[in-house]
């Protein structure tokens, strides 16, 4: 178990160690814990490995020029210059909500970036300027579209924070496809099988064996096959991938180059890095911010309402988990598994920042 | 088998005898048959005689006063007047264009409307003027939310066009939840069972009866259970149901009124009529349109491109299916089926316009 502030200051000088500015390094940490803290394990601090070897490898900048290319009053184009992600994406919501103070929305896709963490925690930036938030991301494909044998797209996440008053606010936050592949890891190391519905062998076969991926399979889009819609959780993806690539010049589909930093980076590219699609709606632009809120609360008091399944004792409003997640790991502190900690050593000792046990 | 030109000009008349305006009666008769024409028939023609009805009881205006209620430069909320969802929808995406053309993105939402008929052509009216489209409603509720009893939620569709080069537009249009309601209607007919994962029956046990919903169950959002990605496509209903109607003033969740007119109208409302949401982008905010449109063809042409799994043939673009079954039906005509020919001939009765067998 380890407490915020001590993985906050730890990670925050490891990224000063790799060159990042102080301020620069604090934004990167509290993304990375932002994810701990909220249980969404995938993007977090299992992810800091990843970036360091990037950084080491020359494929991540540490001081990067991250500017605006191109804009309107209500749009911009952001390039990243080849940072980690959560620094453009930052600056991208930061001026999406400027846009939004300004002409009412903000919409804003981010080129030359690179994995940017928990899709919630820019969404959630919104929240206390009582607009609606909207981010997602492409990512290195690893989900097959429907009736493609192959991995086109990646699990391509979006999230959406919408403000209520008395209530907590409602922040969607999810990949698009039916579960991440932290499952497959998970079950593969427990030597259990997968629910179908989630990947399909080389062939494009209905498999149970979360190690396909590795085998040339692919992880199916959300509905899983055709006969349950799997053809709208390919939309959905599509959509993410063509509005944070196409639209901003990154690469998208199949060219996204990998996280991880051991994999060749593919030959051909459609442009630059990873993309992302950011955007920001001021409520007063349709409502007066008072009449939206209690109108949400009204949403939310009425869907906790509904009655629950037999065997579940309440519905759920999305960001629920989450924020109950962030209550209790805020209390008893983040607890990183052993390879996250073995992967932090090694870190810490190649730049002699010391990760106490 | 109809021909295009003759059912405008019947359901043309038809509005007029209503006391549409001969303008308002043409937008929606395009609509109506749009959905007929792209093989999408549960938003078509099919629904004409609920709108007669509508009409009949006092539901709907014939001659509404449809007005922006609130705006600023990139975002409006338009009143329907309780108008048929195709006349405030029309002129709520012809709005977002116009603020799209001026800062770059547009994006409205519109309140005291109702069904406004097939999502996907709103958003591909942004294709001619290169811009990105997006269409979204709420609808009356049948959708549980994960661990929720009862429908709390419409099938809510989303819709996004995005205009290519020399490969046809990107079009998706997709309800929220695994098949449509017309998946069940034509199940029961012919006395078959629908595949689990679409519905649940009174306690929210799984089911494949196609009479469920109108035994107290629920059809289920896309994802189908909670293992599969339940709470996802609830996520996306939400998400819909929100924007169209707590951000408009409309009826959200379970208070849509019911687009059935012998049902009867809620005792409670918490709005005004249904709610919609439209967006436009102008892609030259982003990128310049040729480079953007090169783009498209390529990642259109890469996804095309991916080898098919065993026992199809490829990999279908999202529009694909819509634009093939266009080219066909325009060519060899519209089929209605016996009970909406009976349902016209009644209003052609009623009216007085005449309904050629």
């Amino acid at each position: 178990m380890y407490t915020y502030s001590y993985l906050f200051d730890f990670i925050s000088l490891l990224l000063q160690k790799m060159g990042f500015s102080e301020a620069d390094s604090a934004v990167c940490a509290r993304v990375f814990l932002a994810a701990e803290l909220r249980g969404i394990r995938t993007p977090g601090v299992i992810r800091l490995a990843d970036s360091f070897k990037l950084w080491a490898g020359g494929r991540i900048k540490a001081t990067p020029d991250i500017r605006i290319v191109r804009e309107s009053p209500s749009t911009a184009v952001v390039d990243g210059d080849g940072a980690i992600g959560m620094l453009p994406s930052i600056k991208a919501m930061n001026i999406a909500m400027e846009k939004a103070d300004a002409v009412g929305s903000g919409w804003v896709a981010v080129r030359n970036s690179s994995n940017f963490g928990i899709a919630g925690y820019y969404a959630m930036m919104a929240l206390e300027r009582d607009m609606i938030g909207l981010a997602c991301t492409n990512a290195s494909p690893l989900v097959a579209p429907t009736f493609s044998a192959v991995p086109m797209l990646g699990t391509n996440p979006v999230a959406m924070a919408i403000p209520a008053g008395s209530q907590p606010p409602f922040v969607a936050d999810f990949s698009t496809t039916p579960v991440t592949r932290g499952n497959f890891t998970l079950a593969a190391k427990k030597g259990e099988r997968i629910s179908f519905g989630y990947a399909q062998d080389f062939e494009g076969n209905p498999t149970d064996d979360p190690t396909s991926i590795e085998h040339g399979g692919s992880m199916l889009p959300l509905g899983g096959d055709r006969e349950h819609g799997s053809h709208k959780g390919y939309c959905l993806g599509a959509m993410v991938d063509i509005l944070s690539a196409v639209l901003s010049g990154a690469n998208f589909g199949p060219f996204v180059p990998p996280m991880i930093s051991y994999l060749p980076l593919l030959e051909r590219k459609s442009g630059k890095g990873w993309g992302h699609f950011f955007g920001a709606m001021r409520v007063d632009a349709f409502m007066p911010v008072g009449e939206f809120k209690e109108r949400m609360d009204q949403w939310i008091e009425t869907m906790r309402g509904a009655r629950p399944v037999k065997g579940q004792d309440r519905v759920l409003i999305p960001g629920d988990t989450e924020r109950e997640n962030e209550e209790r790991i805020s209390r008893e502190g983040i607890e990183l598994i052993s390879q996250v900690v073995a992967d932090l050593e090694t870190i810490a000792e190649k730049t002699g920042v010391k990760l106490l046990k």
